[in-house]
């Protein structure tokens, strides 16, 4: 089996590089090793970037985000018992999404396939070969015990942080970026209606909480924890009593409901350098992770095959690599910015388990600095709406 | 002996203090252990904000500050080998001035003396008394050896990091909020003319390094160190070649000349809570330190006394302690921020013992985005430049 362009992961990455591959007439192959029905089904939380919004929008697959998504204007930063807006529409002029991300992936599943698009599903055994070679081979299992190799020119590693792409590059010519966090977010999911208009990101001697919403009906809530604690320790008493402590102050109180899902997840970042190795070129969590404090993970990944699609359609119109050696740096430079900007919102947000009184003192003086002067607050919004796309 | 205030100590927060209250007709008694000499000559760099320089002029100190000092419109981050200008002109319509700090006391010092104020330089065994009633008394010997005893109705702290009105806060109700930094910084005084027309804050992966002027003829540089290094066993060769190889890059070289004075300077944080205590109000060092990265130390010792000079007035004129009770929470409102501020310029420019390529490569993410973002350099610029005073 033969395609210009193997890639590897139907994630937000390889379905969207898919279809921008194709509109330049390009053609692909993607192998995933879930089925459909497993990425569908696998319920992640989703703030689009504007920029994403749009991309989506333009390449036709953003009808049902715009529909039934919500557009939210600001964020609220709430800190010493009060709330403070950030005005990403009247500070930047631009706005982030709330739509999940399984939703997005329904959306490009469905338009690709549509489109005609060939994509494996349910593919085992996937490895890469001869990836510094001028044809890199996929090879895996199909979903019906077919052993299959498809040649490509180019390979794409669009497969997660727990993917095999990245580790053909070898080790010794890889270096792993690793930053772990002492902490970890505890996550729930209620049967509530929403207790604020936006997203509320809390600062609290108790340490971090998050107030997000999915569907007027069905809430997002998460409170900073201990990185191993086991959620099942707590009743849901407990857990209202830590998240209304966390957020108390000024008269706002929670709107509680029956709890439906708990889970712990862990903060971490990673970046892989480089992000490509001969003819594999990484693009999403396959080439760095973001702790979801930022909102960063599924935006950087848009970005990232926007970028490389761009590198592609050089290469296969006019055989010139320049654009497609120069990925990883380009890429990079997005990657960092938002490493930072994760890095940023959680070390202001959460406390240490060994901060000091100090640095809780520092912290809330740099929540006042920031949603108190206008360039402060302008700095943040540009992040968190994300720059624009190259 | 008698007055209405009782000042420990002859720096900025003293000085300055005794000033404003003079012009509001309440009289002071400044109590200084060193000699006039030795304040005078010892040399501390000096960047002073547009509004204590204002200040300065307002009350009639600022003449030599304009004339021998020198206005600087913007600094120069550099980073990955380039320089980056924050033009603070441009961005916030205000400027800094380099005057060094014992200037800055001279001229205090000689226009405080010229209208008549009482400094008791060379006081030895200066204690305090009775703090929590309405007749304090600050105890002392003369310069002549004569003890003496000085009641007033407020005693103002303004003695320094190594003063002891801090103490005069019993343990049990004092909070000491201590940071330190696990390095220092290594300064030298050079005999050669300038490298660069403003202060270049140095980013490199072996370390920070500061680029800083004196006069025309004078310069002064520092490099990130351990802070246990003993400066004598550099060699000036060695001092030069670690401080070429930190601001290298785009051809800037280092104007070389005789180094004649050098020193670890250690880099610490501290701040008092609270910042008064009955009739006891700490301002300056004796409330908080800085590490220098901010050239926040001295700025924040005048807004302190803007802050206290506005409540005794308050308090004399109307018997009213609203505003003297007040006062630490309205103080600390600008020292934290300020120890945000120093906080933030030491960690996105210095290389921590124990980090990773991870941290480098987010920190010139972030010097990226602040330096390419005119709100991100706008925020820098409204605080090294200096928040509105009180």
């Amino acid at each position: 089996m033969r395609s210009q362009v193997g890639i590897v992961g139907a994630g937000p990455a390889g379905l969207m590089l898919s279809a921008l591959l194709a509109e330049a007439g390009i053609d692909s192959v993607i192998v995933e090793n879930r089925s459909r029905e497993e990425i569908e089904r696998t319920i992640r939380a989703g703030v689009l970037e504007q920029g994403t919004v749009d991309l989506l929008v333009r390449h036709g697959f953003g009808a049902r985000a715009l529909a039934e998504g919500a557009r939210h204007d600001g964020i609220e930063l709430r800190f010493g018992g009060r709330g403070h807006r950030i005005d990403f529409a009247g500070l930047v002029g631009r706005s982030v999404w709330l739509y999940p991300q399984h939703e997005v992936l329904k959306d490009l599943i469905a338009g690709r396939l549509a489109a005609g698009a060939d994509i494996r599903f349910g593919a085992s055994d996937v490895t890469l070969r001869d990836v510094t070679s001028d044809r890199p081979v996929i090879a895996f299992t199909d979903a019906d015990g077919t052993p299959t190799e498809l040649r490509c020119d180019v390979v794409a590693g669009c497969d997660g942080s727990a993917g095999i792409c990245r580790h053909a590059i070898p080790d010794a010519e890889r270096t792993d970026h690793f930053r772990a966090y002492p902490f970890g977010w505890f996550g729930i999911l209620v049967e509530a209606p929403r207790s604020a208009p936006e997203l509320v990101y809390t600062h609290s001697e108790r340490g971090f909480a998050l107030i997000s919403t999915r569907t007027p009906d069905v809430q997002r809530m998460y409170f900073q924890c201990d990185p191993e604690e086991d959620p099942d320790r707590w009743s849901d008493d407990r857990i209202w009593a830590e998240l209304q402590a966390r957020v108390a102050g000024d008269g706002f109180r929670l709107v509680e409901g029956p709890i439906f899902q708990r889970g712990v997840v862990p903060m971490r970042s990673y970046v892989c350098h480089p992000m490509h190795h001969g003819r594999l070129f990484l693009a999403g969590d396959a080439a760095h992770v973001v702790p979801p404090t930022g909102a960063k993970g599924l935006n950087l990944a848009v970005a990232d095959v926007v970028v490389l699609a761009r590198a592609l359609e050089a290469y296969f119109r006019s055989g010139s690599t320049d654009l497609l050696d120069g990925y990883g740096a380009t890429a990079a430079r997005r990657v960092w910015r938002a490493q930072h900007f994760s890095w940023w919102m959680t070390s202001m947000l959460h406390t240490s388990p060994d901060g000091s009184g100090y640095d809780l003192r520092r912290q809330l003086a740099e929540l006042d600095l920031v949603t108190s002067s206008t360039a402060g607050a302008t700095f943040l919004a540009e992040a968190y709406t994300g720059w624009p796309l190259a």
